[in-house]
């Protein structure tokens, strides 16, 4: 099959490998409909993460189920899926939790950007789109694989409460997807912190009623006078850098708290800070599976539409392309399709 | 009036100082009835904060108002009072969100092991003792001046739920607190780590339903064997070292929170832990205010009392044993009264 391998920083090629199978009885294999590029594929093509062996590269993605394995129960052949980035099994107590994402069987997409996708724990993990997968959803679909219900995650773990005033610090997709999880939540002002006007124009499409171009010292005090001083309510940090938390912190009233979803790079927390502000901290990464069948559902009844996220469309052959696009911040988030 | 200063590390003492009195239109004067040493005054008492010049120490009192000032409108001379150890004045945002010790007006009891108290922002801070503080309920009512309403926070900050295992990490006067508040909230099995038969017989009157006298890895076994696994669904972190916390989060089931209350020494925090595990942390400074009608209301009516923190009842002469006993952990907690 045709798969994105990332061979080192920089160098991202679309090779031929062998196709993904069933490998454990509780297995699907998905036939890609769509997938597409995540923010934090960026960490590894930016040589962030250190060194590495070629690998292939993509969690996120949707599809038709093309094989199952002998204890999958509930999917079949020619079931079209939503595949969260994260496998589980559904029923051990972290699941039963509400926390997929630390299931005791979790395992992980690996081949979103590719022909065909191994789904591990398949009857856990998986959720059916009755209706089919049709160019028309396709991306709204697609963003329930990972950008929005990462998104929902942050504005969850930051517990946004209808009439909050709600600040989202990152302008990447997830923080975008972040904005709208806060509208549908119920908040009443959301101040997307952003100075680029294509993330801006989504933002506002999304719902934010505030922008906020601003960083460091100057973003805080945009907030303060927006707020009398006070500060915000709740506070999606959806970036994972050192400024970003600072700027998430800054910006938070007493009491508050910052969800957190972007996967921390150089973060240096201060205890003493959170103490004398009370200020408390809670995210990190998304239990997908948790989420899914409510936001599928917001979707189907055309609730919310998180497909804004999506500014590049390409055929897989263009993946290297689509990685230029995001890392030189052309584009916001590229949808891949392996068949054009 | 007689108060005690902290002169030096290890060097405390009752010395004669000028009067508490008035300063600020909106202060009172309390007489003190009863006072107490806290585990917070033990930093200064060991040099754990530095150098410092001598000073009055003690935030905790209740006593009878002898004076206020023209600007107090709700407290009259005679009204017997529970002091918050933070003052606030109960109108800002910050307090309008419970959040009262953080208010823009904040100030703090700084004689408490005295005669006499002066308490600013009185209207806002005091609440009133409508029966009268008297020598059978003056140690409930004592504790809360800090000791129960931080426990409480504790608790209100990792989000207690009824049917919740929750740990409470550290058996000083505060961890004690935190057991009787998590057990008050209905959690169905709390798990007080303690190894000190003092304190475990304290946390088991209060309602904690297993003790756990291990500590580092093998506390954290020991909780994961009584929970099958799993971990704690809240945990009560009431220390504020590295060593505590970091057991706090070892215990922590993942989609949890860390409550903290311990004034924070040298606590390193890992945020990708927090990321990997989706525990969160909350905590700080306890709004005693934003607590106090409704814990005044339930040590009234005898739903409980936390009185068995104390264990040794000392004139304010000898103060300076009353630290000696705690420094050494003969004493869980000493109630001082300027009257014997």
């Amino acid at each position: 099959m045709r798969a994105t391998v990332l061979h080192a920083p920089g160098d991202v090629r679309l090779d031929e490998i062998p196709d993904a199978t069933v490998v454990e009885p509780t297995d699907a294999v998905v036939k890609v409909l769509a997938g597409c590029i995540c923010g934090s594929d960026l960490w590894g093509y930016r040589g962030a993460n250190g060194a590495f062996d070629p690998r292939t590269i993509g969690h996120e993605c949707i599809g038709e189920i093309v094989e199952v394995g002998a204890e999958v129960r509930d999917f079949r052949v020619g079931d079209h899926v939503v595949v969260p980035f994260c496998h589980s099994d559904n029923t051990c107590a972290h699941c039963r939790a509400g926390f997929h994402s630390v299931c005791t069987h979790s395992g992980f997409t690996v081949s979103g950007q590719a022909e065909y996708a191994r789904v591990t724990q398949a009857d856990g993990s998986l959720v059916r789109v009755e209706g089919g997968i049709t160019p028309a959803n396709r991306a709204a679909l697609l963003t329930l694989s990972d950008v929005f219900p990462t998104g929902w995650h942050a504005a969850v773990s930051a517990r946004v409460q209808p009439g909050h005033t709600t600040v989202v610090v990152g302008d990447g997709a997830v923080g975008l997807c972040g904005v709208l999880a806060a509208v549908t939540m119920g908040a009443e002002r959301v101040i997307a912190m952003s100075r680029h006007a294509d993330r801006q124009a989504v933002a506002t499409t999304f719902g934010a009623t505030h922008l906020v171009a601003e960083r460091g010292e100057a973003a805080k005090e945009a907030v303060m006078e927006l707020t009398d001083g006070v500060g915000a309510d709740s506070v999606l940090e959806c970036v994972g850098t050192g400024a970003s938390m600072e700027t998430a912190f800054d910006v938070a009233r007493p009491g508050a708290t910052v969800g957190f979803v972007g996967v921390p790079h150089g973060v240096d927390l201060s205890i003493r800070r959170m103490f004398d502000s009370n200020v408390g901290l809670r995210g990190g990464m998304a239990p997908v599976r948790a989420y899914l069948p409510d936001l599928l559902g917001r979707v189907e009844r055309g609730e919310v539409d998180p497909s804004g996220v999506f500014d590049l469309e390409l055929g897989l052959d263009a993946v290297a392309e689509g990685y230029r696009a995001m890392d030189e911040r052309r584009a916001i988030k590229v949808l891949l399709t392996p068949e054009p």
